[in-house]
């Protein structure tokens, strides 16, 4: 019993009292020590095995916490009856074989989703996370279904800030993403509601709700973004825009035409406007316009936000804002489901909120980011012919460059190594301009950014 | 400019740095101070406001990397143009009255979705999570849509070890809940299926499935669960079971008539049995019968498991692992959406499997349950004519006290103080056994437990 004073001389780096660990549970489980049966002293163990009593201590002190052996007072350990999670399989290889990894292609990407990793507010965000888990007693049951209290109202009061929302707390609704948040919606709304997007359009929402089946339709835009004479010419009940810097044509709505389609959505029962307050954080120039949701008339105004942009997509945290009167239908609905963002980060997100970090976090990135567009257009207009649009806020711009159509900008610049979406990607229409990508930049650091151009400068050369 | 000496002397706690920083950003978004103004010299706010010169220092690092001032070389600081992130409403009053909490008005509750807060793993935890942020420049990104490929790796090798399950990593994905996954399924599965669950059931499940208008029957168990001849008889493609210990009887499905319901998923193409392997983690007494996914002939079994119960439902992290031919169709329905679960996490997990830290949690978790469980049938042995049934394993069992019925026991309960379930509101059918509850003991401690048994002894006298 217990001969493995060979495993303990080994050259190895693992710590002592983990090797003698798993001898001795190898040995309890596999049934060399039987049950019931009576373990050496401490003692002896540490003579036998020529390691120290507080090594010993320590194991047996583990293997009793874990079930492994029970203490008899004035008599000794004796091992226990086979626990109760025991290995089914004890002879386990690894029988799977994943598939490998594919290293990108691309040596840089103007991807629409990326943000800058320097930005992120590492370290903050770990103490937050880590004091909110060591006082965390409170948040291991299931939470509010609507999302913890304390980010609901922490994060109503920063959307009426800086937002002008106009909402109580418990109005709002945290959810994994938007895309969740939207699928819930869907089962909120009226099955047969008519759903109206812009064209072009965020993919990931329309996607979403015509994979489900939804009737959706398409809208164009002018300059000041949805047409709203379109809008009330189609059968829609339900109109999705991005009003703060729409994706991908980087319009932002003015107050005007924002207020011709709440005009819309209050002329009949049943109609709402989504507003995905996308990109609203990162202005470089003009002033925000206070979202839909805020204006008068709005209850019929669902407003929808998320953190991937703002700290990381990784994070899966979005909120939105439902209208008085289906807040009560949500619950019904909805009520007995658990929030499903960890309530860890939660409270930890609330309380960077509150405490006036997310605000300050803001307003770094967005001067971080108004320095990357500005190296960005100088360098682009290196390139013959090219203009800029949309570059006024947010994280992406779209880039004209006539000399080529949008296949071959998109080919020569994979070519060369650089990923880029076409604008087409995004229409479902038939009238998108030509020679049109949409470049997304917050991935991308000066370095990348100035490597890149150069790259594409010499790619599309006439 | 800058008259806020007074500001400086009131007996605050809040640090003097933080004060000097809050004033300035007043003055200057109030334009009291205004965009391209010169301002005073770092020594003079100090000799002037008489602050040190580093604390001076730190308040104009702070604005300047903000981007509420700038510095010009040789010439001094100047307020900038007015940032992109302003308050829209500077007289900002919270205008909400969230809804008062309401205090519970019951002692003690034997919810069946507690779990014991002192097992969790706080520092454990809390140090995975710190090191997974500050390690995770990596991390702000999408990821895999099915989730991170070091937890489903992770999670793979321990499923495979400790409940037979057969599957390669790529089979297994990872989503907010387990309410989310089977939503997911849902749509995953033809659209006109007929889900047949237990009955009594968990309802939670059953209820997300119904109100999606799901075609939805209830099939009566036995002391081996779910009858197969009634399952047979029924018209149902798709079986919910909790075979490891049924939930709410307890009953753990045998080897046996495990084989018989997959002979019937075998029967017909489109049938499947989710196998929700609910409580698998804590047996008392018996060893672990392998999963149903893992038997011969399981690729009409979709495995599902969460660690809500284990770690704590807070976390909102649940898996499953999908026949191989489901895969591909699932990829091409929900790839191009991000997967709902926080990276972070999902990295501090995969890490806490691996290293085998959570497989020693659960050994000492099902330690302690154990005595919980041998400690609570002692006490309620002190209860006239009461019986128990389903106590072997997990963290519910049945109690039947039939000197009462179901309403009267629950209704005395309440009235002194305990909420407990009744085993009526899981069925669906008519043949609920009387005077019988269900009782989850994992969110009681033992002081707890033995005041709660002494209220319901004197509750339930004759």
């Amino acid at each position: 019993m217990f001969d493995f004073s060979s495993e303990l001389t080994k050259n190895t780096s693992e710590p002592l009292y983990k090797i003698l660990y798993d001898n001795m549970v190898k040995e309890i489980t596999s049934g060399s020590i039987r049950a019931g049966e009576k373990l050496p002293s401490k003692r002896r163990i540490s003579y036998d095995l020529g390691v120290s009593m507080s090594t010993v201590e320590t194991v047996y002190s583990l293997l009793a916490a874990e079930g492994y052996i029970e203490s008899k007072p004035r008599s000794g350990y004796y091992a226990c009856q086979m626990m109760p999670l025991e290995p089914i399989d004890k002879n386990f290889e690894k029988n799977f074989s994943p598939k490998p990894e594919q290293p990108s292609i691309y040596k840089y990407q103007f991807s629409t989703s990326g943000i800058d990793t320097d930005i992120f507010p590492y370290s903050t965000w770990a103490k937050l996370m880590k004091d909110t888990i060591y006082n965390g007693r409170g948040l291991l049951t299931r939470g509010d279904s609507f999302g913890d209290r304390e980010l609901r109202e922490a994060l109503c009061a920063f959307l009426h800030e800086y937002r002008g929302a106009q909402a109580q707390s418990d109005q709002i609704i945290i959810g994994s993403g938007i895309q969740f948040l939207l699928d819930r919606l869907y089962y909120l709304l009226p099955y047969d509601s008519a759903y109206a997007f812009e064209d072009p359009t965020y993919l990931s929402a329309y996607r979403t709700l015509k994979e489900k089946g939804a009737n959706v339709c398409s809208i164009p835009l002018d300059d000041a973004g949805m047409r709203s004479d379109k809008l009330f010419e189609s059968k829609a009940d339900i109109a999705y825009v991005t009003p703060s810097h729409q994706f991908p044509t980087g319009v932002t709505m003015p107050a005007w035409r924002r207020r011709e389609l709440i005009a819309w959505a209050q002329e009949k029962e049943g109609r709402y406007i989504i507003e995905d307050d996308y990109d609203s954080e990162f202005r470089y120039s003009t002033r925000p316009i206070p979202c839909m949701q805020g204006l008068t008339g709005s209850d019929r105004v669902i407003y929808m936000g998320t953190f991937s942009r703002t700290i990381a997509s990784s994070l899966r945290i979005a909120y939105m804002i439902l209208p008085r009167h289906l807040v009560d239908i949500y619950k019904e609905r909805y009520g007995y489901m658990t929030c499903t963002v960890s309530r860890f980060e939660q409270q930890a997100l609330a309380k960077f909120i509150s405490s006036g970090q997310y605000g300050r976090h803001l307003r770094r990135a967005a001067l971080l980011y108004k320095q990357r567009i500005q190296l960005l257009t100088s360098l682009i207009s290196d390139i013959p012919r090219s203009t800029i649009r949309g570059a006024e806020a947010g994280l992406h711009f779209m880039l004209t460059v006539p000399s080529y159509t949008e296949n071959e900008l998109i080919a020569r610049a994979a070519e060369a190594g650089i990923k880029i979406h076409g604008l087409s990607e995004y229409y479902a229409g038939d009238n998108c301009p030509g020679s049109t990508l949409v470049l997304g930049f917050a991935g991308l650091d000066e370095a990348a950014l100035k490597d890149a151009c150069a790259i594409l400068k010499s790619a599309w050369q006439a």
